[in-house]
């Protein structure tokens, strides 16, 4: 390995690659190709995993000297009857144990959307911190720290009724930071201009548990799942969140999600290469002359 | 008129129907279409006006006693060149003339997105409220509000960087509450748990000039412009709004403004006659038992 390649491999000590970007690739296929491009940290979906097996992808992470950044996810606690919550909170449990047995220490929390034909917006987020009560004990007990997520507020009715990172900290700070924390997600957060006075609250507190990347790129596709923007691509200040999260005592990876179903099209290789190549440019590169987007986006307005 | 035909009449006193709501329908359609349901205001729009002509709409309005709640729409105010900027607050005066012509008092402003490869937010929300302080003398001088619409946060990099109610506040609070006021569309706030905190610091400074109504329902079209929810078909508690934006001080109409695809590929007097029946149960009744959707919506998780 040349001087050159070493020191590039190197800056991937802060990367990590969240599994659902190379969504074509297998497990299998994912470690080897982040071994092979120096990544040694990835963030992993409970399906995937389930599908080829708990031990079987614990082993195969060891195998390639990877970490786990972080399990996508348990959460969906808004549900009022009791039958579905008892459901819920047993399937939380069952996303801890899988977390701890992959040596996860973050299990991300999406909080789950309105129930059907609920208009009580407030409710349902207090179900939830009345839920996370009930799992604290349990995830503490096998070592993984709860991730609330907030998610972009055009997920609220069907996915998250947590959409700012200031309803984020209200929860998590019901209970201790070594117990809940939160997710920054640029995806999510971007266009919140009250998000650099939490991000101060949330390093007060040390409650930033995962950081994770994304661009916001329109059109937005039918559905708005799948259209997240490759890094660079969108509007997105990611230096900027980067240096936020790092002032606010995170110290762990930077994890790259981007549900893209373009970049699902192509070989996983290439667009993990891809996003290396954008993550060095946008990411961890001070901010220069070449620092436009690398194509003109056609939807904005002049 | 029976009797009861004139009561339900008269519960139109308070309701205005936006012309997008019906886009299939010509102006004198509209005009014809809403003084026979006993609808006395309108919102237009520029487009359509200046297509059938300013002083023609303002006859056919003048006809049929109709009123014009609000014009859409001036603003896109976020451009950073002079040429670029002269042009838009060219436009505006000529949204302004417009207004007056028709006797609306309000003019919406919707502030416009991100220019092409900008990341910087803030600076754009400072070139609306520099833009306004030009256009304020202007519009003040023809008898028209300036109303700062927030819209959704999923509209915020291409269409509108005023994302919430706060944020239009602080922008309309640095001119008098007479010249500049804010837009409460359920649409794009309903999500948001300072809206209620928001709305009373606008009743405190009298700033709502318009209300509108829209439901939110989900899966989100491609785009996601024109899949707004008829009245009740979602889950915003729209008569909660209506009894937020009243206790603001606003004496305004409600009015309806759903982009809606399948809306506009019926019959405009049928949608009419929809939404009237949806207004008068989801936001003039009081809250009741038949107060669920109307018919349960598919992509909510339980």
């Amino acid at each position: 390995m040349s001087s050159s390649t070493s020191s590039m491999v190197k800056d991937l000590d802060d990367f990590a690659l969240n599994q659902q970007t190379v969504r074509q690739w297998s497990l299998p296929r994912l470690a080897a190709g982040c071994a092979a491009a120096g990544v040694r940290h990835v963030g992993l979906w409970r399906e995937p995993v389930r599908a080829y097996g708990l031990r079987a992808t614990a082993r195969l992470l060891r195998q390639y000297g990877l970490s786990v950044s972080s399990l996508c996810r348990g959460g969906f606690l808004t549900a009022p009857g009791a039958a579905a919550r008892t459901a819920a909170l047993d399937e939380n449990r069952a996303a801890v144990d899988e977390a701890a047995a992959l040596g996860a220490g973050v299990l991300v929390i999406v909080a789950g959307g309105l129930p059907s034909g609920c208009r009580d917006l407030a409710a349902a987020r207090r179900r939830v911190t009345d839920a996370l009560a009930e799992l604290v004990p349990y995830a503490r007990a096998h070592g993984v720290r709860l991730a609330v997520e907030p998610l972009h507020p055009m997920y609220a009715s069907d996915r998250c009724v947590v959409s700012t990172l200031c309803q984020a900290l209200d929860i998590a700070e019901q209970f201790t930071a070594d117990a809940v924390g939160v997710v920054v997600d640029t995806y999510h957060l971007w266009w919140d201009d009250t998000v650099a006075a939490q991000l101060a609250r949330a390093g007060q507190g040390g409650r930033v548990a995962l950081f994770q990347l994304a661009d916001w790129v329109t059109p937005l596709p039918d559905g708005v799942l799948v259209g997240r923007g490759q890094l660079g691509d969108g509007c997105v200040d990611l230096r900027w969140f980067r240096h936020r999260v790092a002032a606010a005592g995170y110290r762990g990876p930077a994890e790259v999600e981007i549900f893209n179903s373009r970049l699902w099209s192509r070989d996983g290789g290439e667009v993990l290469a891809e996003v290396l190549n954008r993550y060095r440019r946008y990411v961890l590169a001070p901010r220069g002359v070449d620092d436009g987007p690398p194509t003109p986006p056609k939807s904005y307005k002049g």
